[in-house]
């Protein structure tokens, strides 16, 4: 290949040629003093290099994973599942866990890792029918499960209120006569809270504002079917310091007062998830066409900043405990509803370089994943190691590109890493929240997940084959295609 | 309902009870007076209304389609499918078409439309292994597939070399030894393009520029072993007028006699897809923000601008034709690859209110299909119907939400309709292209696909069933699941 390669070079003209590399060393210069000087390496993840500089997860090869399951790949680390959920079900003084935890299904429902959770003693919080329905069928205890969310259909109404779960939380004030309907018609008073929103939290289609949620909990008490002990807030996403997770706390806490005079007892205060993981933030628009345009990296965050798990489980229970103790009353039980925070930082997806290209003004490597598998990039920070790289190369530019056909398919214009080649494996950090759910089978097909644990490699979903892509599919006459 | 509804709304404060309907009434002339004077009716698609204002296909309710087969429901316009192919296959003068078409799998990539398409004579233009793999798969022969993209693996440069499709077009110089590695191996003599970008077309991972293009021809010659025949231009997406369309041809055109004149007999020009639907277009930054702001609706397309199928054939022929006549040479064969513009506005969407909400500053239609399944809606418009709307009536403003519990899942942030209630039903127009591969499971099934075709109801896709979701899934002990 590379005497055919290289005629071709020869003739494209000796300026362009000259041009790349002038233009290259000025921005070599440039881009080192634009970085901020962070450094983020394997072992802020809990992995390790060999001697040849090989990335390993649990002292395994990422490469050799791929080998051996094929690729792309999502890896679940199961050391980091079950750091992360003892870290969120830390004990307090009296030795029994600060806060409930119930991870957020739709963040990256792969059935294992549901199932690893749930036997760590993590609840499930689920937005629909079908993520109800796949609690239960993976055996999730109902005390164990919370139902939320703005799209409750009248099936998961029903299967919930048949299964007696912990908790149905009433987004609306149209919802409660929905509920209560189920509720008559079954026989049954299930338990549900009212999700309230303050200054500071989502609103939009979610939540009652707390100006006029008392009125949903009223209304709730006055169906004479439904049991009312929750109150439900969700800040957002990314939460990433105690301001701003503080401060909606508190400013709930004042409305927790208006229900309590009210004449309810809260049994349960549930306060959402929405933790950040240190290693990935949204970037901004001016992050992004530095990059685009001058080559500039991404800001390399900070792990030192930002809230960490412990942060996040201790602030909430300490604002709940002291107003609780200042108003002399028991406190509720403290339930979190973690996604990102309790899984993101916990898989990784490892990627092959499909084929590589130069042209006069830069170098590309086509992935094997792009947005179809990758679709955080649009908007994320998410590290990027080469699976072989012994110091941490940062002397070669590269535009990531991924292998759709499509303009938007680029998933950095500029990745700064040693010199890489057909066939070489990167991992992408981060990928355990909000890419599973979010791929598509965009001309390719979907990645397995693969989890690393204990010893034990459990193929947790397969990668998609080609007929499984079309299994639900019929030809145009109704013939069978597969 | 009435009453518990009715209550605890006399709670909120009269002040706000009051304040929404000035801000509406006062907002409505501020909005009929921006509003671009366009309207859309059901008989640009072909489609009518029944007496009681039921909106029909091919005569019958999309309602009763719903009843029938579930939904949210992708509906297929057989009859539509086939005049648009019967469009972009015109015949020219000499009783032939004018153009061969090659239908762009990945932006609609449901097996029974290939196959019908396949069927009308239309051909496959895919871009992947899977794509290519569907093809033959589907019984397409291999002289009717092209094979473009920048990302095709090993494998799929191997299938398309041994079954002797049509011709694979070369991304760019260091494909050419990648596939011609696979034909000395393979013994065969693929026949290959160039895929050549000029100005006005896509660039980035696509493409050679035309000022260095011919040294690719020239490597693809010199490997001995690839048949050169063709050259390959896709201009982009969204071609909507005259002008956009022609200049990059005839850039195109000018190097083409150059790669003539340096001793290729091109007989194959293929000048891509991108035409536009001229019922859909990308909305602005402005247009989306007036929207959200201050409750304008979305200008509604005019249909008798922007270029029509004829046009995009009639002017790529002509340009083309014009060309080689003042040349005093032979025509190529002249390919079209059209993705958007064969399918898009041949598909629509029939989604569901699965419940409603009124708030003190709005109120919200929460559907069953939100951007898990309608991805288009973040950038582009689609006209949407309501089911029973005898009088096309634009008295009451709406946000249609979508059921998933993602703060993104607005449709719209203001639609003009008739009255609706729950379990009232909308269709959304134009969703052929780029929903179905677009699509997620995120939380919810993926619907199914519906072909109403010459009296006939077929299920093309069926939807998504909780099992077929975690198919591929195993526990966290490796163990089946369902």
């Amino acid at each position: 290949m590379a005497s055919i390669v290289s005629r071709a070079r020869g003739a494209i003209s000796p300026l362009m040629q000259r041009t790349k590399p002038i233009a290259k060393q000025a921005l070599g210069a440039a881009v080192r003093s634009r970085t901020n000087g962070n450094v983020l390496t394997p072992s802020v993840w809990g992995l390790e290099r060999d001697d040849a500089g090989r990335l390993l997860v649990q002292g395994i090869a990422l490469d050799d994973l791929v080998e051996r399951h094929g690729g792309p790949l999502h890896v679940v680390d199961g050391t980091a599942v079950r750091a992360n959920a003892a870290r969120f079900l830390q004990a307090g003084p009296d030795g029994k866990p600060l806060v409930e935890a119930y991870y957020s299904y739709k963040s990256n429902p792969v059935p294992g890792i549901l199932q690893l959770l749930d036997r760590l003693g993590v609840g499930a919080e689920v937005t629909s029918h079908y993520e109800l329905w796949l609690a239960l069928q993976l055996g999730v205890a109902p005390e164990h499960i919370i139902f939320n969310g703005p799209g409750k259909s009248e099936e998961g109404l029903r299967l919930a209120v048949e299964r007696g779960i912990q908790i149905i939380n009433i987004n609306q004030l149209e919802e409660v006569e929905r509920i209560a309907a189920v509720a008559r018609e079954l026989g049954r008073r299930p338990r549900v809270g009212i999700r309230v929103s303050t200054s500071g939290t989502w609103q939009g289609q979610f939540a009652t504002h707390a100006s006029h949620a008392l009125d949903v909990f009223r209304a709730a008490r006055a169906t004479g079917v439904l049991d009312v002990v929750g109150l439900h807030q969700h800040i957002g996403g990314h939460i990433g310091s105690v301001e701003r997770l503080a401060a909606p706390v508190d400013e709930v806490l004042d409305f927790v007062e208006l229900v309590e005079e009210d004449g309810f007892e809260l049994e349960i205060l549930n306060l959402g998830g929405g933790l950040a993981v240190p290693t990935t933030y949204n970037f901004t628009q001016m992050d992004h066409k530095n990059n685009v345009h001058f080559g500039k990296p991404l800001p390399v965050p900070s792990v030192t900043e930002g809230l960490t798990i412990e942060d996040f489980v201790n602030v909430t229970h300490q604002h709940v405990a002291a107003r609780y103790e200042r108003r002399n009353r028991p406190m509720p039980r403290l339930m979190l509803e973690p996604g990102r925070g309790m899984t993101a930082n916990t898989q990784m997806l490892v990627t092959r370089v499909l084929t590589e290209r130069s042209t006069p003004d830069r170098d590309f490597l086509f992935l094997d994943a792009g947005v179809n598998v990758l679709p955080g990039f649009v908007s994320e920070y998410h590290h990027i190691f080469a699976n072989t790289d012994p110091a941490g190369a940062t002397d070669h530019e590269y535009r990531l590109v991924g292998p759709t056909c499509a303009p938007w398919d680029t998933l950095l214009h500029s990745w700064y890493g040693p010199e890489l080649h057909t066939g070489d494996t990167l991992t992408v950090m981060d990928t355990g929240a909000y890419f599973v759910p979010m791929a598509t089978t965009f001309s390719f097909a979907e990645p397995g997940v693969l989890l690393v644990d204990e010893g034990r490699e459990v193929m947790l979903r397969r990668g998609e084959r080609f007929e499984d892509i079309i299994a639900l599919d019929k030809g145009v006459d109704g013939q069978d295609l597969v």
